[in-house]
């Protein structure tokens, strides 16, 4: 069984962009995510979305690890491919390639997905006839994105967040995006515009709600020009996201 | 001379969509003035873009009034027309239409721009010869847009806003629609949730820089089931916009 591969073009308006003309991590992967959507929305005729909804079902985002070789830029069409990429009886991972205009790749990601009982709030299993539908292979075991680094408690900065409606979603929760722009503007201004992205990894643990205060706890370390920025999004002490930045210096 | 028309379709996705799967006003106001520009970038091969360029100017917003029947829909696929309005020796007026996707008009705008020279940082007058392109008749006479209705200070609510990376533009100073975010922001998140936007009334004083902190002193007035919010967007004493919303139960 070969995976059903599925692509759409996509124009970087400027409205979108930062103040170096590029698309910024957290919009890209919303339009991921778009993609993918579409691509689920398109499987015979909404199968997979009529068989969520019969049955309390909904797709949650676990974890995804990022790598980038440059941004989108204003401008560009850009190309966002994805795939389901396998899948056990709880977890389906999902890959994804950006490709620039001129063809070439400029970033990748793996993200893990699974299925929540909304009745019971907890995970629900997979359905392999639905599954199917995306061709990916079932595997037995279980693939284990590496966990993002954590800040170290006792020098990282804390920065409190409010939560305002503009980060609220259609699930009526902080939209996942937000978390990686926490994490950015947890950072000084001027380090972000000296530092260019080349991964993420971001592992969720727990929803934010609307009611919340969020504080996030950042720290940078450096390897000689490499920059990690380990971040945890928390919420009355508990973690609700952990991210991982890494940065090249621009 | 008739004014030239410009429009541009415009397909709304979830990801730039609030919890009630409608596009914000903030986000709107980026895809209007996207469209703006595009009018300018094709007028004559580029023609008033150099023009600009070579006397080291640029296009600045003082002012806009808003007028909405409904926000565009998630999957809904909006039509976007712009022209000017008219021009007087300073000041050049942009009218704006949304269409929905059946065809109705569901919000209209007027945007008042002027030239800002990049040296003297102060403005510049318009050359006749360039604002000609847009086929926009001459005035003499200037048009005043009303003031926006001004918060009580003594009642008025306070809320503080940093400045993050997200919120600065290619100009290197908070993006105008930030402001439209703060206001939205200051307010109650219930509050926003269970009213719907009908107006908008931004007047641009003082550009936001990022080493700025920000204090939006807000403020509700009820005239049975309409509802006001006025809004100060200030920095070290001094207001650097003023908005007024209007506002019907949901």
């Amino acid at each position: 069984m070969e995976a059903l591969k599925y692509s759409k073009q996509q124009l970087i308006p400027l409205y979108l962009c930062d103040r170096h003309r590029e698309l910024p991590l957290n919009m890209l992967t919303r339009m991921m995510l778009d993609v993918s959507g579409s691509q689920t929305n398109e499987l015979e005729g909404d199968k997979v979305n009529s068989y969520l909804k019969e049955n309390d079902l909904s797709w949650i985002i676990l974890q995804g690890e990022f790598n980038i070789t440059r941004m989108p830029k204003v401008g560009e069409t850009i190309e966002i491919e994805t795939y389901a990429l396998a899948y056990n009886r709880l977890f389906c991972y999902r890959h994804f390639n950006v490709y620039g205009e001129d063809g070439t790749k400029i970033g990748e990601a793996v993200v893990t997905f699974a299925w929540l009982d909304l009745n019971r709030r907890k995970m629900a299993r997979l359905d392999s006839e639905i599954i199917d539908l995306y061709g990916a292979p079932f595997e037995k075991s279980i693939r284990r994105l590496p966990n993002p680094k954590k800040p170290n408690e006792t020098s990282a900065s804390v920065t409190e967040f409010d939560i305002y409606y503009s980060d609220i979603d259609i699930n009526n929760h902080v939209n996942n995006t937000i978390y990686m722009e926490w994490a950015m503007n947890s950072l000084e201004i001027d380090f972000v515009n000296n530092h260019q992205l080349t991964y993420m990894n971001i592992k969720f643990d727990k929803e934010v709600l609307e009611d919340q205060q969020v504080k996030v706890y950042s720290d940078i370390s450096r390897e000689e020009s490499k920059v990690v920025t380990a971040h945890n999004i928390s919420t009355e002490g508990q973690t609700n996201a952990q991210i991982e930045l890494r940065w090249t210096e621009r």
